[in-house]
């Protein structure tokens, strides 16, 4: 048996049954091109037949390239009825998947109380779903629901419906440890038995509910497991599913599974972090191998033994995960990324130059006050060329005032901006559907005579987090803005107490940012431009 | 052997590693009296000669009566020293406390790179320094720093230092996984090792670096380990520490370990939350056997069997750790969440009533605006009491008018709201750090003559997501708002595709929400409270 893993990733699917998870179409595509650069072998991308979302999600991926398997999941076919009439079966089908997994029962007890049928029609149930997936040429992967808590009540019968899917030609026999409340030593067990009774490959599926999820998945990987199913940080149902940013880790560089490549391995932290920041779920500071704190060091004696020697305090080099060691009371965090950013623009810096230090004391500074250059590209690239002086100011706020009112219940917004540019005074106002698009239109509005192709640039995403969580309308906000001219997508970030302030300097990178972007484009030359342009175009 | 553990808890010392974490004298006292009520043995506040708050602590807690062992943590004798003369253990036996732990140095890497001394300087530093705490007539545990790490790189050594701190009559000798990065099953057979060794009960410390830290703990005790140190909720440098309130309802429910009593493990979830509000920690709302999520049901064959027998998908009765079921409502979710929450509420409601059929569709309708009541539950019950005619109406938004301006730099914020309470109208203006913050002071102002108690309320959390993002600023915006009155959490939603209407909508809400409880609690009767009052109070 070879020790390779296969990674089995149901963020778009389990993970969204977490609560407060909720992805859209567009959410999961960007997820799945992320989880197939991380070089995830399997990506569940939800129940084509289930909802409109899932729908358009299959339809669209159909047209893109993955190297991972893009999965459907659904169910065994309805009690009493026939594969071939099963809606839902059929739309796996002909959504044209290269695999799909359908979930059944194991479990005698839930055969009984939730589908209300007998043993036998169960067997029936997963032998006729499986066998209609393999005759249409969909690799079968079986999610054996409960299969613990079954084998635990009652072991033959678990037994049975595992060799029923393998007999119909299911692919892979995953056992499921759906309500979490299995221990290590008890998945040791009866995977090893599973083993010895079949000769299917085996996966594993657990859950978080006893804060045993990475062990468990661990504990069967050593019985002979080779599928793992889990999504990134651990996203599920209740207490979460099986967290693959400490599986993948755990088995690769501790117990020697090969899962990934280490490139892919070192894309692991920002995977986990940019799949926070689609969904919108703040990510623990301290979660295992990924989170900002993984590798932080606060008490003095640590700190002193890890300049020492940092394997004193840190069970791996974070380098290997993509994330950094951070020591808290002087925080050098992000240095190297910020060096090697400046010089993929080209611009002179190295750690030991004066200017250096003192963008890092900026960077720092920014940082401190709630700035996140990870989530913002277009803000840090904007930042490192104004330090080089590589930007001129393209224009300037004199002032923006705006009213919003509610009357009669109709809602009304406008904005009144004031700027300057090339020594020129524009004062425009704009109405809007809510006070960023308002400011957005005024500025606009008040840059097309200069700028005629900013009406290509639209926002495409637009979120809004509470940085301290004290006191919260009275607390700090940080704002993300996604923007987009149709071929390039760019990340701005703004801060402030106010979130209107907050969204305006979002709102003024974006555009500085696509300015920039324009004049590199377009080497020719209306006066008004050229007359405002950058210094190196 | 006894199968009773011993539970030690480290929240007050090792938990304030975490980033983040930082607690008064006032806050530790309060949390150790929480921590006896739970019938934890040790509790560790600190080291009494290290700063002010610990200094404060330990001289207050003496006054205290406590069940638990009050523990002190220091360091072995200083290189080269004599323990008569190190200051740091004179403090301990000053201190009055009847335990206390040292840490020292068990992996000869650290003795050489760290310490800087020899192998044999440190195992008289141990022994010298368990020896002073037995003349001394203080309990006295060792935990051996890294023991694991050690034990891999030099067993011979390792083992003789814990050979050392026994000599010198340790009560305890504790094995530290300090760098949290060893294995399952690596702990399992170590810690079989060691009891074959030495005759002194052990105990086990562990961290969380790998996702491990309750795996770890387990296979440790299932080896033999009789003390387990931990801290609640997991609160530690880095990734945190062991979390004790997975450990021991693991341990006492699913392992038969006997730790604390069932009427004490009852109060698990109450002590988890009343931690985290006096660290100022945000609880992850999936967090095992303690979350808000950790008995919540989404998917809608997940909540039709729930209702059929709750066994179906949870692992443990929920009130075995006082934690509770919630049912989440959302798009993937059938009919029977709803029905379910009404219930819960003592609403009439049933699959077949016209009157439910219409609340349904008044859901699906608002989910399909974009509401989402999974992570609203407040709005969701007043949605389901309006249906009922369960409310009136507490007060009716004539108008507001905000503007928000910036001028030479410089923000300001002002909220005009006009309302009718009761027939009477009233009319207030605020300023706030934003407009939400604004709003939230110009309404509390207006109604704060009529429900006093009001104040007591607050924000706790706001977050802000496009939910088409297609053309963002004028898409429309979900705004999530969790609010506290200190005992009680709640959530709120609104949608608008202005972010400052949206707003409003969660806050009206919340405040609506508020105002039920405060009528539920207090039957009496201020006059203008009576008239407005709810109908069936």
């Amino acid at each position: 048996m070879t020790n390779a893993i296969s990674i089995f990733d149901t963020t778009l699917r389990d993970g969204t049954q977490g609560e407060g998870i909720s992805l859209s179409a567009d959410d999961k595509l960007k997820i799945a091109q992320k989880l197939d650069q991380l070089g995830v072998h399997y990506i569940e991308g939800g129940n084509p037949g289930s909802n409109s979302k899932d729908i358009e999600f299959f339809e669209r991926v159909r047209t893109m390239k993955f190297n991972a398997k893009i999965t459907a999941f659904g169910s065994t076919r309805r009690k009493n009825s026939i594969a071939e009439h099963d809606s839902s079966l059929l739309r796996i089908v002909e959504s044209g998947v290269p695999a799909a997994t359908l979930v059944g029962k194991s479990w005698d007890f839930h055969v009984h109380t939730a589908l209300q049928t007998t043993l036998e029609e169960n067997l029936a149930m997963i032998y006729d779903s499986f066998a209609f997936l393999k005759r249409n040429g969909v690799e079968a992967i079986f999610d054996s629901e409960h299969f613990f808590d079954g084998y635990k009540h009652n072991p033959e019968y678990a037994l049975s419906v595992l060799r029923k899917a393998q007999d119909a030609g299911a692919d892979w026999i995953v056992l499921c440890d759906t309500n979490g409340g299995t221990l290590p030593s008890e998945i040791h067990e009866i995977v090893t038995r599973v083993r010895s009774e079949l000769s299917a490959p085996i996966g594993i599926h657990t859950h978080n509910d006893c804060e045993l999820a990475v062990a468990n998945t661990l504990a069967a990987v050593g019985a002979g497991a080779r599928q793992v199913q889990g999504t990134i940080n651990g996203y599920g149902e209740r207490c979460g599913n099986a967290n693959l940013c400490s599986i993948i880790p755990n088995l690769q560089i501790k117990m020697n599974y090969p899962c990934i490549s280490d490139e892919q391995l070192q894309s692991l932290t920002t995977t986990a972090r940019y799949v926070s920041e689609i969904a919108n779920v703040h990510m623990p500071v301290g979660q295992p191998y990924v989170g900002n704190a993984a590798f932080a060091h606060k008490g003095g004696i640590h700190v002193s033994a890890i300049m020492k020697d940092s394997k004193t305090y840190e069970h791996i080099s974070p380098g290997l995960v993509g994330n950094k060691q951070r020591i808290l009371v002087s925080e050098l965090a992000g240095q190297s990324n910020i060096i090697s950013k400046a010089q993929e623009l080209g611009l002179d810096i190295n750690a030991n130059n004066e200017k250096t230090k003192l963008i890092m004391e900026r960077i720092k500074d920014l940082e401190h006050q709630g700035y996140q250059f990870e989530g913002a590209d277009a803000s840090l690239e904007l930042l490192l060329r104004d330090a080089f002086g590589q930007m001129e100011e393209m224009f300037k706020l004199e002032s923006f005032k705006m009213l919003v009112e509610k009357t009669n219940g109709i809602m009304n917004t406008e904005a009144i901006v004031k700027i300057t540019v090339d020594e020129q005074t524009v004062y425009t106002a704009a109405e809007g559907n809510g006070p960023v698009n308002a400011l957005d239109n005024a500025l606009r509005k008040a840059l097309v005579q200069f700028y005629p192709s900013i009406n290509n640039i639209h926002l495409a995403d637009y979120k809004v987090r509470v940085i301290d969580e004290k006191d919260a309308t009275a607390a700090k906000v940080r704002v993300l803005m996604e923007s987009t001219d149709f071929n390039n997508t760019w990340n701005t970030v703004g801060v402030s107490s106010n979130v209107i302030e907050a969204s305006w300097e979002a709102l003024v990178d974006s555009i500085r940012y696509a300015l920039l972007t324009m004049s590199r484009v377009e080497h020719v030359q209306d006066e008004p431009r050229a007359q405002l342009g950058l210094v190196n175009h």
